[in-house]
């Protein structure tokens, strides 16, 4: 399978699917400018909280690469500069400057620009890496998880999209369909833009796992049918008392509990942030059009205010268990040693 | 305010608001024939439960007008016949069904097909009027409920545009309102064909009712920011269990139950159906490019399934009151005497 993000050895740029020509098209694109890395990430092109951590990283690489400076001390301000451009390009998702922050951090004592450009891009190129190694041992534990014959309900887009590949969500499903379970997904659409529609059925339709596509609002009647087992999704920040997540999480988890069925989050633990709660966490409110438009027809009338949180939180008591690439955590304070 | 639905005494056929071109033209379209009025509430020209009873029996004054026959028996008989055309046009609002038997009713022992024409006719002119008038009363009862300042989430559109005029659960609102109280209104957005986005926003902004519009899985998180005092949603069934209405009114139901918010169901005793269960009662499951379609685009990989339910069921338990224009009723057994 085809990675979401790498590094393009030699145009030395970063290479990236497109993911907002899914379902369309699968393209790649290019972004050989901090500016272009920027607007991927806002436009997102590039998404997913694994993938934005492996995206910080590679960002600090081009940094480094487009960066030139007479001095090494000011050459380092410019590329740490340029890389808090990346940092803060979504305010939500930790594990973006927890990979710019990674970078950063291997060009330690680094002697000369050169040396800078190497580390960095060998930090970046470990984490990509590190990703797939993860997504694999996150998945092997949320297998176990999966009975045989389960439908699934997930929300957004946590797959091989969403990380350098694999995926952790739907890593999970892959795990449990290469383990010789009959999996199915439900896949809710996610408004307002339909990462679970366009992204998770693509992917796994590729993949031959079945998926069917939902209106977000239409879980809770799923589940009141009794058609879904297991709800699992991915997060963009974990704290000591809350999931942030795609919106629309927080209301799957507290109709996944109305319903006695398990709520499971799957993440990396670089989506861990022990120092905030979650109540100090901005949530990203994204423009009005996302919303309010689509393909070019306005469906909300001109001068009527839209609400667009990009994500929601769920308190860790709604949470079945979080699973991580160490093990399934079913006790939250044991994800904080 | 104009009506949604009305005779059109001069060209002897239904006129009605096409609820498809909104929010960017309010227009009548006619109905001159009954495939024209089938076509109309398949497709959602006219829609919401009391306006489909009111187009029922206009259905039914239409079948009068537009069918011959040699004696009477014959004619009746094709009357009928065509009138269940229209009942059975959607399956699950029990109005629609309840419009139709009323305006048959009226034909009684008319001794020709002018009398029948007469008749029918001014069965369904009175369902009319008597639509303002519920829907004033309910109002009344309902504005009691709505404290001054409140913000008042709603799902899809309980409107005028859902009704002769007025509204149910809107026009709640506009009865708080008129009664001096400010009123907000936080619009979800309703997928798949976005009537709340579309319709409630056009609505409430021409009266100058300040609306906001949100993705559906936005309102739980709206929740939990201490935004919402109340909730308010129409009906298209409410059996003695149960309620039916626009998918996505359970999961309503459910997080404002989980965070203490009162969630009340606005509808005309008309929606009541003491006879089935809520099991026994068909949710209609509508098309898959309602969902995987918008403006020409594919938003869904071709080939991969969509569930499309219309409504969904949510158990009277979780309802703080439902108000008719009789009154207001937390005790939903009083609601069937």
């Amino acid at each position: 399978m085809d990675r979401t993000i790498w590094w393009d050895h030699q145009a030395d740029r970063i290479g990236l699917v497109d993911q907002t020509l899914l379902p369309g098209r699968y393209e790649a694109t290019a972004c050989a400018a901090i500016d272009e890395l920027v607007e991927a990430i806002q436009v997102l092109r590039v998404r997913g909280a694994p993938a934005l951590g492996v995206a910080g990283a590679y960002g600090v690489a081009l940094a480094a690469r487009t960066i030139t400076a007479d001095d090494l001390e000011e050459y380092v301000s410019r590329v740490r500069e340029a890389s808090n451009r990346v940092r803060s390009a979504r305010p939500t998702a930790v594990n973006l400057a927890w990979g710019v922050d990674r970078a950063l951090e291997s060009i330690g004592d680094a002697g000369d620009a050169d040396e800078v450009r190497a580390r960095t891009l060998a930090a970046a190129e470990r984490l990509a890496e590190e990703d797939l190694v993860m997504c694999r041992a996150l998945g092997a534990h949320g297998a176990a998880l999966i009975p045989d014959g389960a439908t699934v309900l997930t929300h957004c887009n946590a797959g091989a999209l969403a990380c350098v590949g694999w995926g952790t969500a739907l890593g999970v499903v892959r795990s449990a369909v290469e383990a010789g379970k009959r999996v199915n997904v439900i896949a809710c659409e996610t408004r307002p833009l339909l990462q679970g529609a366009r992204l998770t059925a693509y992917e796994l339709q590729r993949d031959g796992i079945p998926v069917t596509v939902c209106p977000d609002s239409a879980a809770a009647h799923l589940m009141h049918e009794g058609g879904i087992d297991v709800v699992i999704v991915g997060a963009d920040r974990i704290c000591r008392d809350a999931v942030f997540n795609k919106v629309g999480t927080y209301m799957h988890a507290i109709t996944a509990h109305h319903h006695g069925i398990p709520f499971y989050v799957a993440a990396p633990s670089s989506t861990l942030d022990p120092d905030l709660p979650g109540a100090g966490i901005e949530i990203e409110e994204r423009g009005r059009d996302e919303v309010a438009c689509y393909g070019g027809t306005s469906t909300v009338p001109a001068g009527v205010p839209v609400r667009n949180p990009a994500f929601d939180l769920t308190p860790l008591d709604l949470v079945t268990a979080v699973i991580t690439e160490k093990g399934v955590f079913s006790d939250p304070t044991a994800l904080f040693p």
